[in-house]
C-alpha cells in the first residue's frame, strides 16, 4: 500500500488552499452561499474529478461526488465546507478532503471498491449566515423546511435569495432528499474539537454517540438599587443570584459522569458600577450521550434555580426547551471503525461528541459512524485550530482500513 | 409659627414644575450646561427672587442666592439642579426647594436670622455630560481643575464650549472659589436614596458622615473553548471564576457592619452560548464610613481573587485604586440637626451616606451637615423616586428649627 504520508501532506496542503476562500482579509469566515462558499466548492469539485468523481451541485449547493455506477450499494462519506466567524481551516474541510484523500489513494493503489462511494461536501452546517442546524445535510436527508425560505440574514437577504443567488432552487429544496436506493451508511471524519484524545496520547477517536442538548435561557429579577446606598441585607442583587446559578450548574456537570454543563452569556441589563443589578439573563447548554441524564440534570437545574430564587426573594424565568435528544452511532459501522483502528496500530479510544455533527442528521437516514482526529489544545472555532500530519495519515490509513473492510 | 404643609406641597409642585425641563420627550434628563438646565436655574432664580434673595450666576453657572448683608457670618445650604438619564425629580432639587420654602416661611413669619444664608443651586453634580465629580461644588469650593476644560461630551463639544454656550467663563473657573470669609458651615438636604428610613419607620435621617469608595475592575482570564466538547474537569472557564468572586463579595460585604459592596457591571468577552467563557470582565464597589474598614474589605477581596484564580488555573488583573475617602460631617453641626428633627418630633435615626453629594466637596473648606428625606422604596435615579407631602413638611420644619438653632 503506497504511504499515506504524502495524502496526508497534500490535505493540509488543500486546507490551507481552502483557508484564502474567505469573505474577510486576514481571517476565514465562509457563510453559506457566499462567493467564498462558490470558490472553495469550486476547489473541492476539482478535486473530486481529478480523483475520479462523478460531480454534482445539488439544490442548496452541497457538492456531491461519486465513484461508482448508479444502482450499486453505496456509502456516503461527508462534512462541510462553511465555517464560522475567524474560524480554523479544518472543522469541515478536513472530514471532506480525507475522503477524497483515501479514493484517490485506492485508486493509485489500483483497488476498487466492491460498493459505490458519495462523498458528500455540505454548503451549510455551522449555520452562521440564517441561523440554521445541518442546512446542507438537512437537505440530502429530505428534512429542509420551507418556512426557512423567508429568514433573512443580517444585511436583510432571504434565504431563497441566497440559494438562487447561488445557482440552486429554493422551492426544489424540500423535495431534493437524496438517499440512494441502497445505503450501506453514513460515515464523517471530523477534528475532535476537543482535548479528550490529545490527554489520551491517541491521534484517533471512535464516536459511540453524538451527545443530545438542550439550551436556554435563565433569567433573575431581583431588584435595582443604589449600591452604596441599600444594605447588604434588603438587597434582592440579580447577579448574585445569578453567580450562584453558575455555581450549581458548575457543580451539577463537575457532579454526573459525561456531561457537560456551561453558562456561555450572561448579561447585567441596565448595568453600572454603582448600581446593584436588578436583571440578569444568562444562557444555559447541558449535553450527554444518555437523554434520561440530561434531563436528569436539567431537573436539579431547574429545582436550583428555584430554591436560589426563593431563598433571595428574587423571580426567575426557566426559559429552557427540551432540547435535541442523543443520536447513537451504529454499533456496527462503529465496531468496523475501532477495529480498522486498532488494524492501524492504535489504542481504541471511544467517546462521546459533544458538539453536533452532519451525521446527526443523517442518522435520520441511514446508519452513522463517525471518527475523530486529535487537534492541538482541543482548539476549534478559532484560527489556532490545528492538526499533525502524522494525525491526518492515520485518519487516512484508518479510513481505508474501514473502506475496505465495510464492503 | 406657619403651617409647614403649605410650604411643604409648594416644594412639591415646583418640583413637578422642574422635571418639565428636560433634554428628553417623556422623562426627565437634564444635563450640565444644556437649555433644559437653563430653564430649571431660571425657574429657581426667580423663586429664589420672590423669597426676597439677591440671586447671580458664577462662571460655571451655579445659580447663587443670598439673604443678608455683604460681611455677616453665612451658612451655606444647596443641592444640584441637574439629573442622570430618565431620572427622578427629587434627587438634587428637593434640597434647593426646601432651603428657599424656609426662607420664605421666615420671611412670613415675620422673623429674620442673626447671620447671612446663601442658597447654592449647583449646574452639575451627577457628571452625566462630562463625566466629572461635583463640578458645580467643585468650583464653589475652588477646587475645578482647568485639565477638565477639555473634557468633551458625547457629541464632542469640549467642556470650555459648554460652559461658554452656558453663559459661564471657562477661564475664570479655576478662581472662582466663592467662600464668604465668615463660613457657619455647609448644610444640606437630600433624598435618602435607600431603604434605611423607610424600614425605621422615620421622615428623617441625620447624616453621621458620607461613605468612602472605592471602584475598580476585576478581570478573569480562562480559557475558551466548546461548551460541548471540553470535559468539565479541564475547563478554566472564566465566568464560573468570577461567579465565585462575586458570591465573595457578596458575603465579605455581608460579613462587615456597615459595609456595601457591589458587583454591578459584568461582562463576558465574546459570550456565546456554545463557548466556555474565555475572558470576563467585572466592576467593583465598595463603600464605608471608616477608610480603614474600607481598605480591609479591598484587602480581604484581593487576596480571595488570587484565591479563586490560582485554584482555578486562571489569569487575573486586580485594576482597583485607591479610591475617595470617608468624610465626616460636623459633629457639632450634626448635632444641632439632631436636636432639630428631635424637637419636631422625631425619633433621631443616623446613618451614613452611601451616596456621594455636593457636601463632600464643601466639607474641603467648612464644616457640614446633612439631612436625609425619606423615600418611598428606597429608590432614586428613577421616575419612580418619591416623597410625601409629610415628610417634605417635617424636613421643612427640622431645617426651620436648625435655622434658628445654628446662629
Amino acid at each position: 500500500m503506497t504511504d499515506s504520508m504524502a495524502y496526508a501532506a497534500a490535505v493540509l496542503r488543500r486546507c490551507d488552499e481552502l483557508a484564502a476562500f474567505s469573505e474577510e482579509e486576514g481571517r476565514l469566515t465562509r457563510r453559506f452561499a457566499t462567493p467564498a462558499l462558490r470558490q472553495a466548492g469550486d476547489a473541492v469539485r476539482q478535486w473530486m474529478e481529478s480523483a475520479g468523481l462523478a460531480v454534482r451541485r445539488d439544490a442548496i449547493g452541497n457538492v456531491i461526488g461519486r465513484l461508482g455506477e448508479s444502482g450499486r450499494r453505496t456509502l456516503l462519506i461527508g462534512s462541510h465546507l462553511d465555517t464560522v466567524r475567524d474560524a480554523g481551516r479544518y472543522d469541515g474541510m478536513l472530514g471532506v478532503l480525507i475522503a477524497i484523500a483515501c479514493l484517490e489513494r485506492l485508486r493509485d493503489d489500483g483497488r476498487s471498491l466492491p460498493y459505490a462511494v458519495e462523498v458528500l461536501a455540505f454548503a451549510d452546517e455551522e449555520g452562521l449566515r440564517y441561523g440554521t442546524s445541518y442546512l446542507g445535510s438537512g437537505v440530502i436527508a429530505g428534512r429542509f423546511d420551507p418556512a426557512d425560505l423567508d429568514r433573512r440574514d443580517s444585511d436583510g437577504v432571504t434565504l431563497a435569495d441566497a440559494v438562487r443567488a447561488f445557482g440552486g432552487d429554493p422551492h426544489g429544496l424540500a423535495d431534493a432528499g437524496h438517499q440512494p436506493a441502497d445505503l450501506i451508511g453514513y460515515y464523517e471524519v471530523h477534528i475532535e474539537q476537543g482535548p479528550v484524545l490529545e490527554a489520551s496520547g491517541v491521534p484517533l477517536g471512535i464516536v459511540t454517540a453524538i451527545a443530545g442538548q438542550t439550551g436556554g435561557r435563565v433569567v433573575f429579577t431581583g431588584e435595582a438599587g443604589h449600591a452604596g446606598t441599600v444594605p447588604m441585607a434588603t438587597r434582592r442583587d440579580a447577579l448574585s443570584a445569578a453567580a450562584e446559578f453558575v455555581a450549581a450548574v458548575e457543580a451539577v456537570g463537575r457532579g454526573e459522569d459525561g456531561v457537560v454543563a456551561t453558562v456561555g452569556e450572561l448579561e447585567v441589563q441596565n448595568g453600572a458600577r454603582n448600581v446593584i443589578p436588578g436583571r440578569v439573563v444568562l444562557s444555559l447548554d447541558v449535553r450527554h450521550a444518555h437523554d434520561a441524564i440530561r434531563r436528569s440534570v436539567l431537573t436539579r437545574l431547574h429545582e436550583r434555580v428555584g430554591a436560589i430564587a426563593e431563598a433571595r426573594g428574587v423571580a426567575f424565568e426557566w426559559q429552557v426547551g427540551p432540547g435535541t435528544p442523543s443520536v447513537d452511532c451504529s454499533p456496527e459501522l462503529t465496531e468496523l471503525v475501532a477495529e480498522a483502528v486498532e488494524s492501524c496500530g492504535h489504542r481504541v479510544v471511544r467517546l462521546t461528541s459533544g458538539a453536533g455533527h452532519d451525521a446527526a442528521m443523517l442518522a435520520t437516514v441511514t446508519p452513522i459512524a463517525m471518527l475523530f482526529v486529535r487537534c492541538a489544545g482541543g482548539v476549534s472555532h478559532n484560527p489556532a485550530e490545528s492538526v499533525t500530519v502524522d494525525d491526518v495519515a492515520a485518519a487516512i490509513d484508518a479510513t481505508t482500513r474501514f473502506l475496505e473492510m465495510v464492503g
